[in-house]
């Protein structure tokens, strides 16, 4: 639960007064860089407002756990919350407004309406997870349609919904510039996420199959090694015999229509999912010709 | 065809052309309304534009056959085009723009999204025509976000359009006032519709048939009558033995919720759409409590 004492003078929890501040930075003539986050800040969402900070006059952050992105038997509920440290953070690196509404004003009784995009939200994790990227999709509308931002920042590890935000963005006429972050890691290769809090020590350690299995990929594919199927079948015996994980997939596709590769040629993704304990990690790495 | 001569300097066919005027109408605080339409302009249409001359300070018009919102077996190949028509009655009353972009500008290849009201979709028109409805929010979207009006303009003709729009508006955000205007007719009580034009002088008169049945619901409702299965049984009794007509479907229902009434009590609106020879014709009226 959120205590009222968390809450503090940039934190805006209404639709309204957050229309209101972006309408009077606009009026100013100031551009806005806006955060969608879902909260339980790390380095990786910290960059991204940092980047946000450096090309904006003004930067938004928006913390909101979307119901509407998680499927029945996902994660909503034990979805990690620490709004007083999100609070702490971003302010201590002076961003602007934290727009944290409840779900109620997000989603008001009768809501009924839904933006979605086609084609490549087929494929990974959209194949397993259907609501997904129908979820992000609209809330980030509305979001943008409440912040209007002149720029909005999102990281590479969630490759597939950067390109499923910039064909929104783009189909839709939107006005924003969706600028890329590259992933952020922790020392040992592992990516950054808010679901890395519900993994324990020795999970923490299995985790870092993701990142090296691409580490490996990649050292497979420089020493010549063409065909995607040998390299998946690399990827995942690394995987074989691990206690508690699950391959949810392993692939390797163009990068911008997430088409199936069997070829390793030109610029590809290699992107996986992989179920470690309680927590669904996913990571990818761009392998560019050789 | 369009021949090139048809077009004059206060029409603009690129999005991108678009956008400027409309940012540089924003920039020098002005209003802007807005108007979409799929041409072949009549006195509806042109009532539309003198309301938004009257509340704003700048007026664009769209014109744009929109292929999404047409099913299969519809009329999209025939709909009426009449672009030089419209250009000089717009240029007549003296809007500031009016938009004309070709298919490929508003539907590039590779376009994927959609957006989708759901709930008050499925009944009356939506039933009928399950397209029409998730391309309409489409591409009124789309110009919304090319546009960026403060008002934009409806007819209550349409006015289950007119509920899903607004349903739109308020889920996803938006900034724009809907405004609701009513429906105009001929002398002789049809609604002013584009598919009128289709009609043959025998078809013409058939089509009377639509407002004098709602005349004669009023008529009946004043007179003490409840029951709306009775209403809809002398409604359609109007159509019985007319050649070449065929009753699509007579509903009355709330206005807000198009949640089916048996009992005329409240505010009520009683809908009916009716296929005469060629078209297929839509009217309402709205019933208040006697």
């Amino acid at each position: 639960m959120i205590e009222t004492d968390d809450i503090t003078e940039s934190v805006v929890s209404s639709i309204a007064q957050m229309k209101e501040i972006s309408t009077s930075f606009r009026k100013q003539n100031l551009t806005t860089g806006f955060v969608p986050t879902m909260g339980c800040l790390h380095e990786g969402h910290l960059t991204l407002v940092r980047n946000s900070l450096q090309t904006c006059d003004r930067t938004v952050v928006s913390i909101f756990v979307n119901p509407t992105q998680f499927g029945p038997n996902e994660d909503l509920d034990t979805y990690p919350r620490e709004l007083k440290n999100d609070i702490e953070k971003l302010e201590a690196l002076g961003v602007d407004a934290i727009f944290f509404p409840d779900i109620k004003e997000m989603y008001p009784a009768g809501h009924n309406t839904t933006v979605q995009v086609q084609g490549i939200t087929q494929y990974l994790c959209g194949k397993s997870r259907p609501e997904l990227f129908k979820g992000v999709t609209t809330v980030v509308l509305k979001l943008f349609n409440i912040v209007r931002p002149d720029h909005a920042f999102f990281g590479e590890k969630d490759w597939q919904q950067l390109a499923v935000i910039e064909a929104m963005v783009q189909d839709l006429n939107l006005d924003v510039v969706i600028n890329r972050v590259a992933i952020v890691r922790e020392p040992d290769g592992l990516a950054l996420s808010s679901r890395n809090k519900y993994l324990s020590p020795d999970e923490r350690q299995t985790a870092l199959s993701l990142s090296r299995s691409l580490q490996e990929a990649q050292s497979e594919i420089r020493r010549g090694t063409t065909s995607a199927e040998i390299i998946i079948r690399s990827m995942r015996n690394l995987f074989l015999d691990q206690k508690g994980v699950q391959v949810d997939y392993i692939f390797i596709c163009d990068p911008e229509s997430f088409k199936e590769k069997e070829q390793i040629r030109g610029r590809t993704l290699i992107a996986l999912a992989v179920k470690v304990g309680p927590s669904r990690l996913i990571d990818n790495c761009i392998v560019e010709e050789f």
